[in-house]
């Protein structure tokens, strides 16, 4: 798929392939474009071949947006995309100017000319290959890629975007493909941090961060990587690293493999999610084939379940199921389960929006027991009530209202040691 | 290369395969596009099958190009390509989001999809054909096909721009391909004038206008049409309409067959260009090969001479030669005839940019002796010194000092009796 990988962390080359990867606020105007041309040549004059990767200038993607759905908020979504990919498109040939303003070789890549096939999923299409042999060729004659992230070709041969943040995606599948020795994604934060700065100032930046932790923190609401970039990182051995365009020696964050890891704190970090609605069904038959007559619906109408609790019966007969989605979701997924309702046989729906995800992370949890029982000792002591809870191996999620967040994120910062001296 | 077409200037049948376009200023904003959605329906609603090439939003070419050239002044024009199409892209996919919102079926078509097929000259490509298999086959669907305008694919599989104004170029190229039965401009303006009606209020709107004539009016400065697009529309016989995109039904003008007109008079129509130059080289050597140790560098240079005057040699060894370009390049021009000087042997160079150019242009005036003569004495009348003269089959141009361009288009427009009543 995108070509294979043998190695982990490499050592890097004296001459190293490598993919750098700018979101909006890195090309937001023309003087940052030839900033960031800079920080390319930096890295050419060094000896290395270099893929860029690029998002659309800031608020250029938000203003396409905000265009196609005006004028129909039922927008083909093929068509969203033709608008949508505009933005990285410029972005590209502007960087590829700038390099050779400087005397840099580059020319710009838009999806179809690689080309980055996705799938059909127009507006959120997933990368299944980029073929690599041509970007390789021009990579080997000293030539800068400038490729337009976000972007892709969908198999009815027209263009398919990612969805939000796609282009953090667009740069690791890239560094996949071509075999990057490193992946250098930068953005207007120097790094990945045990939580948001803003909740907790005294939140302190990860210098290293295994896959399987980023991909919780992505997935459980940390704004710096796209989910699915850690995904595929994960899955090819790409070591990531994080780094402010701004600031590119304040150090950073490497993603890395668990083993690469010396010390493992129980909690790595803390992340939290608002874009989250509860709705519990109660008194509903407590038999087999329950579960399925919920959540077959669910599904066929798009909602995504996230957390599930189900009671146990009192009396072996009825019981509560409570489970969350997003609030987005929240309409379509109430508007469902009453038609359904015949079917499942509830007294009664409740929902509620004004919940929100909370999730300690951390591959030492493994190894400590009793991580969980401080969470909930802590969220105890502040007066934080508990709605739901959902754990794996490496995180603890626990819903609660939405006003408690910042109150919960800090106490639990300072309960797992993980405030800045 | 276009498809081939057997008939003129045909009667419209009841099920017709329509071009239609529209310039910047039409789809200038959201309300216009949808406005544009509704003039596009009114033709579906009639049973014709449609295609519609667009311009980018008014004011987004002049960003994009300013960017651009912002970032360096000698940028790659490959990538000048890449950063300026995306105007385009961007109004053909909310036009194809505004017919679905009114329900009519239609998709945006981008040049490299149909494909367009173009020169390798990035910047100002020449169309070389489109393939119109893919785009007749949606047609005969029912689909209505958006083609963003001005672009095409290069041989080296890049995207290309055809030079400013160049939609009007990709619509009657692509009416050519579908062998379309009409091909109508919208633009801001209900038609083609006489002359500029900004200049001459009495100017009058022409019913038609001969393929002939429009080429004339066009490349000597008149603005509606872009030149190549009228040599696209006389040399595959489109039937080209002019039309109001806000007023639609105020008449606009026909470009058609000589034959088609039967009023001929003497002139049509008078045009100007103030974007001109004037180079002499006084006292060169009168001897065989002096025009190529001339013109040869200036064409390397890339310069491009319009009219040349040599005078007669008094005594048979040295002459004067004048000659005019584009104020644009007129540095480069000296700046070749300098370099050129030992070989040419001139004593002096003069140039003038306060110059400008006055034609008249009429297929009559094949059938009318003495044409000439009444622009040479109206001019006089005013005191006008002509500089240099050139003509063809079908028109005169002076060159004169720019400041009487007025008074000499409005003097002309009165001696040929083009004024309104």
């Amino acid at each position: 798929m995108y070509g294979s990988r043998t190695a982990g962390v490499q050592t890097e080359r004296a001459m190293a392939k490598i993919a750098m990867k700018f979101g909006g606020t890195s090309v937001g105007d023309l003087d940052r474009i030839r900033h960031v041309a800079g920080l390319v040549a930096k890295e050419v004059s060094r000896g290395h071949q270099v893929a860029v990767v690029v998002s659309a200038m800031a608020g250029e993607t938000n203003k396409l947006v905000g265009w196609t759905r005006e004028i129909s908020p039922l927008h083909d979504a093929r068509e969203y995309d033709v608008v949508v990919a505009a933005g990285e498109q410029i972005t590209a040939g502007l960087l590829a100017v700038a390099l050779g303003a400087i005397g840099v070789s580059a020319r710009s890549w838009l999806g179809w000319q690689i080309p980055i096939r996705t799938s059909a999923m127009h507006g959120s299409a997933r990368i299944e290959g980029i073929d690599a042999a041509l970007l390789n060729e021009r990579l080997g004659q000293g030539q800068v890629a400038v490729i337009a992230g976000f972007q892709g070709i969908a198999p009815d041969h027209r263009i398919s975007t990612l969805g939000r943040g796609g282009s953090d995606t667009s740069a690791v599948a890239v560094a996949a493909a071509i075999e990057a020795d490193r992946c250098d994604i930068y953005t207007d934060v120097d790094g990945v941090y045990t939580t948001d700065p803003r909740i907790v100032p005294k939140a302190r930046r990860l210098e290293k961060v295994a896959f399987e932790e980023m991909l919780e923190m992505a997935s459980l609401g940390a704004k710096v990587l796209q989910t699915r970039s850690v995904e595929i990182a994960m899955l090819y051995r790409v070591p990531v690293r994080v780094l402010s365009t701004f600031d590119p020696d304040a150090g950073g964050t490497l993603l890395c493999d668990e083993e690469d890891i010396v010390e493992k704190k129980p909690v790595t970090g803390i992340a939290y999610s608002r874009d989250e609605a509860k709705i519990s069904l109660m008194k509903i038959p407590d038999r087999p084939g329950i579960a399925a007559a919920i959540f077959g619906p669910l599904a066929d109408a798009g909602v995504n379940v996230d957390m599930i609790v189900q009671n146990v019966s009192e009396d072996g007969r009825r019981t509560d199921l409570t489970f969350t989605c997003t609030r987005s979701e929240l309409a379509r997924a109430l508007d469902a389960l009453e038609k359904a309702g015949p079917a499942i046989g509830y007294r009664e729906i409740t929902s509620d929006a004004n919940v929100a995800k909370v999730s300690i992370i951390g591959i030492g949890m493994r190894a400590h027991p009793g991580v969980a029982q401080t969470m909930f000792r802590t969220l105890s002591e502040k007066g934080i009530n508990i709605k739901v809870i959902s754990t794996s191996e490496i995180k603890v999620s626990v819903l609660i209202s939405e006003e408690y967040v910042e109150l919960a994120v800090r106490a639990l910062h300072s309960a797992y040691e993980l405030d800045a001296a």
